[in-house]
C-alpha cells in the first residue's frame, strides 16, 4: 500500500511560504507567523518578490533560489499567481502542497480551468496538494499550524476533517474555553488532489488520533467512502456532520423510490451504513466527538447520576433514557454506604441527589468512587461539582462579612483537592462526564478541562454526551460486513431492456419488470397477460379466485385512483366488468394483467434511485398507501451485503410490523433482505434503469411477494 | 377579581428574615446577604433567637417583638420551627411568606402532616406562602433577591417559574455570561399555597415581563393550567420544557389508548392545546425565552442570512429551513446593492457570505441595515461579527510584527463603531439574531448582549432561535377558542352503564358502546346481535352483503388473531361458516355481531384515559393494525372546543392521509373533529367510564364511520 499523502504534508521537515510578508493584515502573513510562534522546530522559508526579510527570516524571491528543497509548501497568494509557483516548487522536487489562495473551481469555468492546471502540475511532478480554497492543517504532535488562528499547545486526541476551513480555524478559541483539543485537523477546500477520504484514512491510521470528526458537505466517491469508514468505523469512532440537503432539496423522479429520496436521506443512510454516528450541529460534532477522544469507550448501558440538585438529575436521567441508556436502581448496600453521605431525606437510589452541597469532594469524588468501585454501573455522569465559579458569585455579598477577606483568599479557603476526582475514569476505565453551569472561570470545570473530563454546560447535553458512546458500542457489536460477489447478468433480462430502450419505451411495464425480479430470483405474484375477456377468465381460472385484475402497460406508472385496477375480484362476472371498466378507463383496448391477491396486511416497499456520488442507492420503507403519506424510508447504498440489508429493515419506525404482530408470524427477515440485495444488483448489472419501484412488497404469511413493481429506464 | 399574591410577594416594603445569621456558611445568611447587597431599597429585619446584631442589622428574638409588621416573612430555619415561627408572624399580621426549609411533603407522611398544618395556618390568618422546599424570588424591578446567588441589577424582561430551585439560582451566573435577565423569577417548591399557576398567571399580568417559562416537572391542576395559558399565550409567548415521564414511564392499561398513554406524550399535547412551546433543553428554554422576550415579534418566514464563511451559513440556512423559515433569494437590485461589498466571487443572493473578512462594521452593520430596509425579509441571522475574541487569539503571534504594541492599544486599534449594528432590530422593528464562536471576552459579543440581541455560540441555535420566533406567531394565529356547552347527559346511557356496572362487568361489549356513542351522535356501523346461526343470516340480509361478523361479549375486550372477527364476508354459505367458526373460537355459544363492512383504506383511531391532574384526555392516531406499530397519536386534555379538536388532526405524522389522498376525497374534518369533541364529552358525563377505543374509525369517502369501540369501566 502507498503511503498515505497526508504523511508527509503533516510532518514537513522545512515548510515554503509564498504569500508571508511582513503586513500584519494579510492572511499569508498571520499563517507564516503561526508557523513561527506556535512551536514547530523545522524550517521555515519565505518566499517574496522584493521583501530581503519576512518575519525576520531571509526571505527568496522564487523557489529556485532556496538552499533545499522544502518538504512542503503553503501558497497563499493571488489566483493568478497559484500555477507558476506551484510549478517552480514542483520543478525543484517539492513534493506536498497547501493552497489557500481561492478563485478556482468555486468561481466558475476559468476557475475550473486554472483548477485542472494544479491538477496536471501535480500528476506530471509526483505532488499531492490540499486545497485549493482550503484554511490550512494542524498537527498538534509537533506543533505545526498552518491556520491563522493561535492554537492550543498541547496535543490532543480527535482528529478532524473539514469540507469548511471555518471548523479549524474560528473555532479554535471556542475549542479551547470547552477543553477540546486536536490531534490533527484539515480542512479540505476544493479537494482537487486530497480529498476528505485521503484525510479520513489517514486519521483512521494515526495512532494520535482517538476519534474522528468530519464536517461534511458532499461526498464525491460513495463507495470509496464507505469502505474506508467501514474499516475504521468498528475500532475508531467517526462521528460526522453532513448539512447541505434539506426538504426543500428533494429530487423529483418518476418513481415514489425517486419522490422520496432527498440528499439529507441518503446520507443518513450512508451513515448507518459506514457505521458513522450522526452530529446534527457543530457542537455535537466537537463536543461528541471529544467525548469519545477522551474517555474510555462504553461497555454497556447503565448509567450513575449524582447531582446536588432534583432538577438536573431528572434531566440527566430522562435524555439519558432518550438515548438508549438506563438508570439502575442501586443495590441495598451500595445504597448503605452512600446513605451517611447524604441529607437523611435525599436519594441514594440512583440518582444521587445530594441536594445543595457544597463540599465537592464527596459530591465528585467520595460518592462516585463507591459507584464505580460497586461494578454496578458502565458510566456516571455528575453535575453541581462547582467551586470558584460559585464563590465568585457570592464573593460580592461575603466579602464584608468574611472580615473583606480577599477573593484570592476566600477562594483558597473553599478549594477541595479534586485530585481523585478528576482521576476517577482512568482509575477505574469507565466513562465520565461532567455537567455544570460554570465555565473555565470555575477552577473544577479547568481541572476536569484539563484532564479530559468532557464537561457540558447543560445536564441535558451530558447525558447525550454520554449516550453518543452507545452509539460506539453498538457499532462494535455489528455483525462483520461480508459482501456477496454480483450475480451474473441474466441474458433475457439484458435482452428486455434493450428490446424496450430501442422501442422508445421510458419504463418497463409491470409484467415485464417481475419478468426481471423473478429472473433474479425475486418472489413475485403468480400472473399472466390476458389479450381480450376470454382469455382473462381462462387465466383466472388457472390462478384460482381472488384475483386482481390491472391495466398493463409501460406507460401507466400509477395505477392508484384511475380506474386501472380492480382488486379482489372473486367471480367470474366481477371478472369481466372489472375487465371492461379499466379498458373503458383506459380509454382504448390495453393488455390486462390477471394476478393471483396475495393475502396479508404488511405492506413494504422496495426501491432504488440513482445519487451523483453514490451510483445506486435501495430504498426500504413501509409501503402500499402509506409510503408518501408517513415517509417511512431508509436508504443504503448498493451493492448490500446481507448485514447491511437486514439493517435496514430494522431501521424504520414501523419496525414492529416485522416481528410477531396481531396474530401474525414474523416476517423472514433473510427474504425479505434478499429482495434488497438483489434490488440493488439488478441495478449495478443494468446501468440501463434508472429507478426502480417494488410497491407493495407484500407480507404473505411470513413471505414477501412482490405484489407490484415499475422500472424506469434512464432517458 | 382577587389580587395575585404574587404582587404583594414580590413587592414587599419590609422583609424578615428567620434563619439569617452572622455565619458566613449558612443558607439563610447568603440569602440575607442577597436582599441586603443587590440593591433592595426596603426594610429588613433579621430574626434570631440569641444574636444582637446580624449582618449590621437589629436582630429580633420574636416575630412579636418587631417594632412593624413586615409585608414579607422568608423562613430559613429547621423544619420543626417553621410552623411556630410562620403562626407568630400570622398572628401579627404578615400576609407573605416564602418557605425555602425543607422536610415536608417530600419526605413522607410525617412531612406531609406538617405541610398540611402549614396550609392551615396559611388558611386561617389569611396568608399566601411560596414552597416549602423552594430556593426563593427574583425581582428584578425593585433589585429583590431571595436566593443564594448574586443577581444581575440590570433589569429585564423573561419572567420564569420553576419547579426546580436550581434553575434560578445555580444558573444566575451562567445567564449573565450570556446576556439573559429576569424580570422577575420564582421558584415553586412544593406549592402548598401559591401554586406554579399563580405564578403563571402574575407573569401574564406583568408588564415588565415580555416572555414567560416554566421549567416543570408536574402539573396538578390541568384544566385551570390549560385555561390560565390559553389567555396568557396568544399576547405573550410561554415556553416550557417539561421534564418528567419517557418511554420508561408509559402507564400499562386495558386499551390501546392506556397503552399509547405516558406523560411525555400527554405534555406534548397539553402544551400544544395551550399555546405553549416546548424546549427539550434548560439551554433552549432560556434561550428561546430570551429570544422571545428581547427582540420584536416575528411577522412572517423570510429569514435573511449574513455570515463571513459557508460552513455556519449553510448551517443556519439548513436549520432554518428545518423550523419552517425561509431563506428567499434577493431581488436583483438588492443584490447590486450588496456585491460592491463583498468579494468578486461571494455569494451576494442570501446567504450572504463574506468569506474571511475582519471589517465586522460591513458585515454586521452596512450590508444587514440595507437588507432589512429593503422589505425583502422578516428576520436577519448574522455569524461572525467577531472582534476582540479573534484579535486575542492572534495578538500573541502578531506582537512582535506590531512593534510590540500593547494588547490594549491592538485592540482599539481594530474596534469598529457597533453602535449602528447593535441598534438594527430597534430601529427595523425585525427580530436579529447572532451566532457567533466567541462569548462575553469578545467586545461585540459582549455589546449585542448588552443591547439585548441574543447571541449564539453556533449556528444551528442561532437558527433554532429564530425558528422558535415562528412557534409564536403560529400561535398568534390561533383561531379562537370557544368552548361549547356539555351535551345533556343522555339517560339511556347512563342507565347502560349502571346496569352493567351492577352486573359486574369491567367494560361495556362492542354493541353496548356503540350505542351510547350513537345516542351522542357519533356515526357507527350498521348492526345487529344475532343470537343464532339464523337471526344471523336474517340480520345480513337486511344489512346486506359484504359483513364483518364478531364476537361481541364485555370480557373480550381485543378480538383481532384470536379467530373471533371474520371481515368482508360476502356469502351466505361464508357467513353460516364464520359463525360457527367464531362460536368455536370462543369455546361456546356467544352472541354475534353481524354489522356492514365500511369500505374505506383510512384507519384512525379515537380514545380517552385518565390522567391525575388532567381528568379524561382524548387520543387521536393513525388506526387499524398500524396503532401500536407506528404510535403516531397525539393527546389532548377534554373538554375539546372544534379548534383544538381540528388541531389534533392534523397533528398526527400521517397528516397526509386526512387530504386527497391517491383518488380519495379528503376527509371531513369538522366530523371527525365531532368525534374527539364528543369521546371527551362522554367521558366528562360519564365518569364510570375508565378508557375508550374507538378503533378503527374508518373514512367512508370522506366521512368518518366508528367500526369498533370498547369502553372500560372504572374497576
Amino acid at each position: 500500500m502507498p503511503e498515505n499523502p497526508l504523511h508527509l504534508l503533516l510532518h514537513p521537515k522545512s515548510i515554503a511560504v509564498a504569500g508571508a510578508s511582513n503586513n500584519p493584515v494579510k492572511m499569508g502573513t498571520l499563517q507564516a507567523l503561526s508557523i513561527l510562534k506556535d512551536g514547530y522546530e523545522g524550517k521555515f522559508y519565505p518566499i517574496h518578490p522584493t521583501e530581503k526579510i519576512v518575519l525576520g527570516h531571509k526571505a527568496y524571491a522564487s523557489p529556485l533560489d532556496l538552499p533545499e528543497t522544502p518538504d512542503l509548501v503553503l501558497l497563499v497568494v493571488p489566483t493568478a499567481q497559484v500555477v507558476p509557483i506551484l510549478e517552480n516548487f514542483a520543478k525543484i522536487g517539492t513534493k506536498r502542497a497547501v493552497i489557500i489562495s481561492a478563485g478556482f473551481k468555486e468561481t466558475g469555468p476559468e476557475g475550473q480551468a486554472l483548477e485542472e492546471r494544479l491538477r496536471e502540475i501535480a500528476a506530471t511532478y509526483g505532488i499531492r496538494f490540499l486545497g485549493p480554497n482550503c484554511m490550512g492543517i494542524v498537527n498538534t504532535a509537533i506543533s505545526l499550524n498552518l491556520t491563522v488562528a493561535a492554537l492550543e499547545k498541547r496535543p490532543g486526541s480527535l482528529g478532524m476533517a473539514s469540507q469548511s476551513g471555518t471548523y479549524i480555524t474560528q473555532t479554535l478559541p471556542y475549542l479551547r474555553e470547552r477543553g477540546i483539543r486536536f490531534s490533527k485537523a484539515i480542512s479540505c477546500g476544493n479537494e482537487a488532489n486530497i480529498d476528505v477520504i485521503d484525510v479520513l484514512e489517514y486519521l483512521g491510521e494515526d495512532e494520535q488520533t482517538k476519534a474522528i470528526i468530519l464536517y461534511i458537505e458532499g461526498i464525491r466517491d460513495g463507495r470509496r467512502f464507505i469502505a474506508t469508514t467501514q474499516k475504521i468505523s468498528p475500532v475508531k469512532p467517526i462521528l460526522a456532520q453532513y448539512v447541505g440537503g434539506s426538504a426543500a432539496g428533494a429530487r423529483a423522479g418518476l418513481s415514489h423510490t425517486g419522490a422520496l429520496a432527498g440528499p439529507d436521506l441518503l446520507y443518513e443512510g450512508i451513515f448507518k451504513q459506514a457505521g458513522i454516528i450522526r452530529c446534527h450541529s457543530i457542537e455535537d460534532l466537537y463536543a461528541h466527538g471529544w467525548m469519545h477522544a477522551a474517555q474510555p469507550p462504553l461497555r454497556g448501558r447503565r448509567l450513575a447520576i449524582v447531582t446536588n440538585s432534583g432538577g438536573p438529575g431528572t434531566a440527566i436521567a430522562h435524555n439519558a433514557d432518550l438515548g438508549g441508556m438506563t438508570v439502575p436502581r442501586f443495590s441495598d448496600a451500595l445504597q448503605a454506604g452512600i446513605r451517611p453521605l447524604i441529607m437523611p431525606y435525599a436519594c441514594s437510589a440512583n440518582p444521587v441527589d445530594l441536594t445543595f452541597h457544597l463540599d465537592t469532594q464527596v459530591l465528585a469524588a467520595v460518592i462516585p468512587a463507591m459507584i464505580l468501585e460497586s461494578g454496578e454501573v458502565d458510566a456516571i455522569a455528575i453535575h453541581g461539582a462547582m467551586n470558584s465559579g460559585f464563590m465568585k458569585a457570592v464573593y460580592p455579598h461575603m466579602r464584608e462579612i468574611m472580615g473583606d477577606m480577599s477573593l484570592e483568599t476566600f477562594l483558597a479557603l473553599m478549594e477541595k483537592d479534586m485530585t481523585a476526582a478528576v482521576e476517577l475514569p482512568r482509575k477505574y476505565g469507565l466513562p465520565m462526564v461532567i455537567s455544570s453551569f460554570f465555565g473555565r472561570e470555575d477552577n473544577n470545570t479547568s481541572l476536569y478541562m484539563d484532564h479530559d473530563v468532557p464537561v457540558f454546560d447543560s445536564p441535558e447535553k451530558a447525558a447525550r454526551g454520554i449516550a453518543s458512546l452507545l452509539r460506539h458500542l453498538e457499532i462494535r457489536g455489528r455483525k462483520p460486513i461480508v459482501m456477496p460477489a454480483l450475480p451474473p447478468e441474466n441474458p433475457e433480462a439484458a435482452g428486455m431492456i434493450r428490446t424496450a430502450l430501442a422501442a422508445g419505451q421510458k419504463a418497463l411495464d409491470e409484467h415485464q419488470a417481475k419478468e426481471i425480479l423473478a429472473a433474479y430470483g425475486v418472489p413475485i405474484t403468480r400472473e399472466r397477460i390476458a389479450a381480450n375477456e376470454e382469455e382473462a377468465v381462462k387465466i383466472a381460472g388457472g390462478i384460482g379466485f381472488p384475483v386482481a385484475v390491472k391495466a398493463c402497460a409501460w406507460e401507466i406508472m400509477h395505477k392508484s385512483g384511475r380506474g386501472l385496477i380492480a382488486l379482489n375480484i372473486r367471480t367470474e362476472k366481477a371478472l369481466r366488468d372489472a375487465f371492461r371498466s379499466i379498458c373503458a378507463a383506459a380509454g382504448k383496448e390495453i393488455p390486462i394483467l390477471i394476478q393471483e391477491m396475495v393475502a396479508g396486511s404488511r405492506e413494504f416497499v422496495a426501491g432504488m434511485t440513482r445519487f451523483p456520488g453514490f451510483g445506486p442507492c435501495v430504498l426500504f420503507g413501509l409501503g402500499g398507501v402509506f409510503t408518501e403519506a408517513l415517509k417511512d424510508t431508509v436508504f443504503r447504498s448498493a451493492p448490500l451485503s446481507a448485514v447491511e440489508a437486514e439493517e435496514m429493515l430494522t431501521d424504520i419506525r414501523a419496525k414492529a410490523l416485522l416481528g410477531e404482530f396481531r396474530g401474525l408470524p414474523a416476517v423472514d427477515l433473510p427474504a425479505l433482505a434478499r429482495i434488497l440485495q438483489t434490488v440493488g444488483a439488478i441495478a449495478l448489472l443494468h446501468p440501463e434503469i434508472a429507478e426502480i419501484d417494488l410497491n407493495p412488497v407484500i407480507i404473505a404469511g411470513s413471505k414477501p411477494v412482490v405484489a407490484d413493481a415499475l422500472f424506469v429506464l434512464t432517458a
